[in-house]
């Protein structure tokens, strides 16, 4: 089994590395990586460092279409893959003293640290340099991406002799000599239009190739003290001032780096760099300080809305954390181009890309815990791309929207048959989304405006996608990839049946909604969307015979046909050397064996619960559970909160347990190309839709909570229809305030509660 | 539909080009390609050539294993791509006249012909090149491949000027500067290890990269003229010598180029080279005559046994002569370490590995028409790579052999999941050409020292690969591809279950034939081979409890679980756009239709056709011949052989159609890439199994013919047991000729019929 590797020690509020392992590094920087919805970066040093890191920089939705990598081209694959463009390094200071270059890879020091503090979003980097005649040199570093001003980024460099008067040099720079490490053919994604190095200041214009996104990076910065000489520095993307300056003995130097990327999805491309000038030079007027003031303020809002609190289980609290803290800097809701990607701004592979990942497991996270603004902005995000989804169903050669699998500008960049074109269930998510949304929000405004189009489009995929049987009079869906990815190809995936009846109700549901509310809305969706009542009678005709695989014996439904067929066996049968599969058994064995990858029947269970009863839900847990493996970190949530549902709480602890803290410890070995940034959200599923029983349905929030054994209590908050509710679930009380907005009737374990304003309500825990 | 390009004169024995035209030139090149079985060489002109060319020499064995492209690793995909390394250009000789540097794209030219002479297998290419001062000069090249001395190749160059006295410069040379053009990488393929030129002699060796292959070729020249000048030529991988001389008018300048190629598969490096200079030394000795006349010979001996004669039908008869033809060059059977390439020697896509095209395909006409050795070295190829295919079975983590889908020396290289772990049906005709090569020619020898191991552990991974059910009581073989690759990932495909039964029957009975007439090796193996009573029991529960998907309202074989789930379609439905549907559809449209690439039951039907009524042939045949698109070239011959079978002479003969000209006409437009090698056995066996209806069982040789009506007659020969029986169907009357070998009883549409040596039977053509 997977041995732990308990490498940052256990904080409440923050991640710590003491000492400095140089295999690891590429893990840490990974950990520490920082980021504000428009830009983020791993926590690469600032100075030199010759040994092992991916320095990572990356801008919000600059991307560069790669060619794709094909073993066999097949009609209808993409022709590129986007990738998020690693863009010019602007933390970047080159640090000599006394003519030494310092670089942490081949100089001696002590006291290394490197901590990255969730509270206040910022990273901070520490160590004592031991020059060659071993008198010391005490050095610092902090920086943070600003929370309010997105195009911002700070860096204080400090410096203090504890022994002797030192030598400074440095060079404070902007370099766009950066590679994608994940380029396909090694390309280099940018062209410099321009760059300039002024006194204090200096900018660096690079545009993407193919794309031509225009970023520009300014810098300005300011130093506590005498400086001896100057000097501008240009070279080949890379703009920067070298200045040299003494320093006495304990005398503390203080260099604050500020630097502005402003990009042309914001501003006319003539006026990308003025802004990016302007901000920066704005910015070393304001301030370190001041400016970092700015940004505490606005995380501490943050923290206020959405954070858990956990007491008696330190490593749960900082694993919450850290999983909060990095969803909240990956995606902000400020802009509806932007999306979640399963990397966030913190490594390369899938980076900034959008996958069914987003409606699925990010979206409840955002809309408990932030303004009803931000999950709107993640269903926009689709609804733009809906004629590039009918684009896409068109090139399969069938009706209606197909959502991409991967996508930026959504457009398919995904290339393999398998899930390309059959892993089509994603499409239900998108349309499900739109019912948490509405759901949560009761904005019917959307439904009827936005909503609509986006499920009409999808039902009629659905309805084209279908086989109808004439033998069996049934509607079936041939030839898909479930949510289990360990079996392709396969026809009747029941989460895939279900969901895109389900999609085809509530497409109907809506239209008779806004036919009833908003009958001259409608009339112009029937002319635009050309809608026919034949068409209507159609999917209802697909929505009562659709033919979903059941097994008898044990009386639930079959993942898909044949299932049975199957060898059966659990992860009882497995041994530690087939663990996990993806990586020790070929290809076709997975597809063979009865191993699950992650939920599928049980998906469908967790979102269409209200359909089954307790009973039922039980049988499929029971049954699907020991077969699947969950080697996809979105797996376990959904067990966890299905276990949860049907008071199996120690299982239920069990599977949260799995992601808490997975990137923290490197559970899955891969932490070192980046965060799994939407898995995260699992784990926050787990504790407030799974431990707390929290759901939102006919307009009411629902609880039905218990506390984990080893936990003494946990806290969080809901924001719901502008409420704020603090939940206390501890060992003996469960305590519910209403810290903001108007009194509002919940339900806790089905009996309705009111909660009053600043007034908290307190039950006992069953 | 596809317009048919009828580029080539037609001739019964001959390809013509006339008039040159260079956008087909590539299609050119590869129909007027020439082999030998251990080398080969595209239809590329001696002097240098600017136009758009691939420039191609291969030598059999001599491969690369280039890095492979994959879009998303899966465990157990191989590592390389075994690519047949793109050898040094030898017939190579650069000729200027009056300092114009000849080159066909560049000048001006007249009377332009290259033909291809299949009689006596040489290529001869001619036009009257037009100075710029007007005056004509007269080139003739002729080359050929031995047939007998496979190293030896002889190139005659000819040059006549019609109007004046010209300059001539000739350059014969080598030149190992060739790229692969199929390189996933770019790469280059070679390393240069010596080259020398002397005074009308060189030679160059180039090893491969990676395999070490070491290959020299080496070339001596003689002229008919003075000289008045000569120079020896050393470049990078390049080596040759340029002479000068002057021609009156009407002389006619003949250079005689002779090389060998040795390789190190043939002798100890320290030798290769040594022995590449004394063969080319002792062909100049012998001059261009003498050895034109041995291959001559020797081919006139190859059609007097593998010739097919149809009259009536010019076209028909240059169809079928072109691929027979291009079969003996192809292979040999004199090396049992090399095997028939989809490509052969002509183009670089798949060339020289090797598939199941080898067993299911090919090696029919290879018994009938040579010597037996030559399917033995077939066979023994497989054997000879037993050790590997176990080790492949085990990557997979099965028991037994799984041999490869592609290969060159055993390895698998072949790297899409659905295919290389699943076509698995490929070991059944691994299996099955070992009872095709006992039944055809009586040798048991063969089964008991080499034929059963490879059975046993065949079957043994057959044993490994099912899945009992116990609900149904049954075996089953899950997640396969079958032949028709319009499906992929299916669950009991009826031919796989079907070839694997059959596998461990005829395994079995091979069993207890050796165990009763050679109980001795029996023990031996059982030792070896660790067989156990248990395991042949199990064998027979698999054999007694298969499962076969059926349709009852057919009364049919269903080719998989669930195909008639599908929308059942047919061609007709299909419009003109559609066709191919690979280049028009996407992939998972494909998967989800009811159209077959091609025979797939009817595979099934074709192997095992003693097993089936005539009515359930048909059954089996009016089902799937109008889903089956026919988009391999293996597919209509299966199709056409059913249908002559079954009375279908009309259809039989369409089907037959579809692949007699496939690269005369560039039917697939993909012609430039390379010949079909492997399908143009298919036309064969159209022709013999299916017109004539010949078959081999119970040692005796069986016909069942007719005429197609198009045709007045057709002759063909067959070579059994040390016979050769000439067959002629004419309109009126059939003919049978014992012209080698001893009397013989043979079966003529059910009826016995005794020939006696050198004497004919006539009967009445029904």
């Amino acid at each position: 089994m997977v041995i732990l590797r308990k490498y940052f020690e256990v904080d409440k509020w923050k991640v710590i590395e003491n000492g400095f392992d140089k295999d690891y590094n590429r893990v840490t920087e990974s950990v520490m990586s920082l980021g504000n919805g428009h830009m983020g970066l791993r926590g690469n040093f600032a100075e030199n460092y010759s040994g092992d890191s991916l320095q990572g920089t990356y801008i919000a939705g600059i991307y560069y279409p790669d060619k794709i990598v094909v073993g066999w081209w097949k009609n209808g694959y993409p022709e590129y893959f986007a990738k998020i463009a690693n863009a010019a390094n602007f933390i970047g200071i080159d640090v000599q003293i006394n003519n030494l270059q310092v670089d942490l890879n081949r100089c001696n020091f002590t006291d290394f640290s490197r901590t990255l503090n969730m509270k206040d979003a910022f990273l901070k980097r520490k160590f004592t340099l031991i020059l060659p005649d071993s008198s010391r040199v005490k050095i610092m570093e902090k920086r943070f991406l600003h929370q309010i001003e997105k195009e911002l980024a700070a860096v204080s460099y400090q410096i203090k002799s504890l022994d002797k008067k030192i030598n400074i040099k440095l060079t404070p720079y902007l370099d766009g000599n950066v590679k994608n490490e994940d380029a396909n053919y090694g390309d280099f994604f940018w062209n410099n239009i321009e760059q300039k190095s002024k006194k204090n200041t200096a900018y660096l214009s690079m545009e993407t190739k193919k794309t031509s996104f225009l970023v520009s990076a300014a810098m300005n910065w300011e130093i506590n003290s005498e400086i001896n000489s100057s000097k501008i520095i240009e070279k080949e993307n890379f703009t920067g001032n070298t200045i040299t300056l003494t320093a006495e003995k304990d005398e503390k130097i203080i260099l604050n780096k500020y630097i502005a990327v402003c990009t042309s999805r914001d501003y006319n491309k003539n006026k990308v760099r003025e802004n990016a000038v302007k901000l920066a030079a704005e910015a070393v007027q304001k301030g370190y300080a001041d400016l970092f003031a700015e940004h505490k303020k606005s995380w501490a809002e943050i923290w206020q809305e959405s954070d858990i609190e956990i007491e008696g289980d330190p490593e749960a609290q900082q694993g919450i954390r850290f999983n909060i803290f990095q969803l909240n800097q990956t995606y902000t809701g400020h802009d509806p181009r932007l999306n979640i990607g399963p990397k966030g701004f913190t490594g390369e592979k899938y980076g900034g890309l959008t996958y069914w990942d987003t409606e699925a497991y990010c979206l409840p996270f955002y809309l408990a815990t932030h303004n009803s603004s931000v999950g709107r902005n993640l269903l926009l995000y689709r609804y733009n791309h809906l004629d590039k989804a009918v684009e896409n169903a068109n090139k399969l050669g069938l009706n209606g929207a197909l959502y991409p699998m991967v996508t930026i500008n959504g457009e398919e960049c995904h290339n393999e048959w398998e899930i390309t074109f059959e892993e089509i269930h994603r499409n239900g998510a998108v349309a499900h989304a739109v019912k948490d949304y509405i759901n949560y929000t009761g904005d019917k405004k959307y439904l009827k405006d936005f909503g609509f189009p986006v499920l009409t489009e999808i039902s009629r995929f659905w309805a084209d996608r279908v086989t109808y049987n004439p033998g069996k009079d049934k509607y079936m869906i041939l030839g898909v990839t479930g949510p289990n990815e360990y079996e392709n190809n396969i026809n009747n995936n029941w989460y895939t049946n279900k969901i895109a009846v389900w999609t085809l109700k509530y497409t109907i549901k809506t239209k008779n909604f806004i036919k009833k509310e908003f009958p001259k809305k409608y009339n112009q969706w029937r002319d635009s969307l050309d809608l026919t009542k034949s068409e209507f009678d159609h999917w209802k005709d697909i929505i009562n015979k659709m033919y979903y695989p059941y097994l008898e014996d044990y009386n639930i439904y079959s993942q898909q046909d044949g299932y049975l067929d199957k060898e059966q066996k659990t992860r009882e049968d497995l041994k530690d050397e087939d663990i996990p599969l993806h990586k020790n058994w070929s290809w076709d064995r997975i597809l063979r064996s009865s191993y699950i990858k992650q939920a599928d029947v049980l998906q469908g269970i967790y979102y269409f619960k209200e359909e089954f009863d307790k009973e039922s839900i039980k049988n499929h847990f029971e049954f699907y559970e020991p077969r699947t493996v969950h080697e996809s970190s979105l797996s376990a949530c959904i067990y966890s909160i299905i276990a949860s549902e049907i008071g199996k709480q120690k299982k239920a602890y069990q599977l949260y347990l799995r992601t808490s803290r997975l990137d923290l410890d490197n559970y899955n070995y891969d932490t070192d190309e980046g965060l799994h940034i939407t898995s995260m959200a699992g784990t926050w599923m787990s504790v407030v839709k799974g431990f707390a029983g929290f759901e939102a349905k006919n307009n009411k929030i629902h609880f039905r909570p218990f506390l984990p054994e080893k936990w003494h209590s946990y806290n969080f908050k809901i924001i719901f229809r502008n409420r704020r509710i603090k939940v206390h679930i501890g060992k003996e009380k469960i305590k519910f305030t209403l810290e903001k907005g108007k009194a509002l009737k919940i339900s806790v374990y089905g009996q309705d509660l009111l909660l009053e304003q600043n007034r908290s309500a307190i039950l006992k825990n069953r």
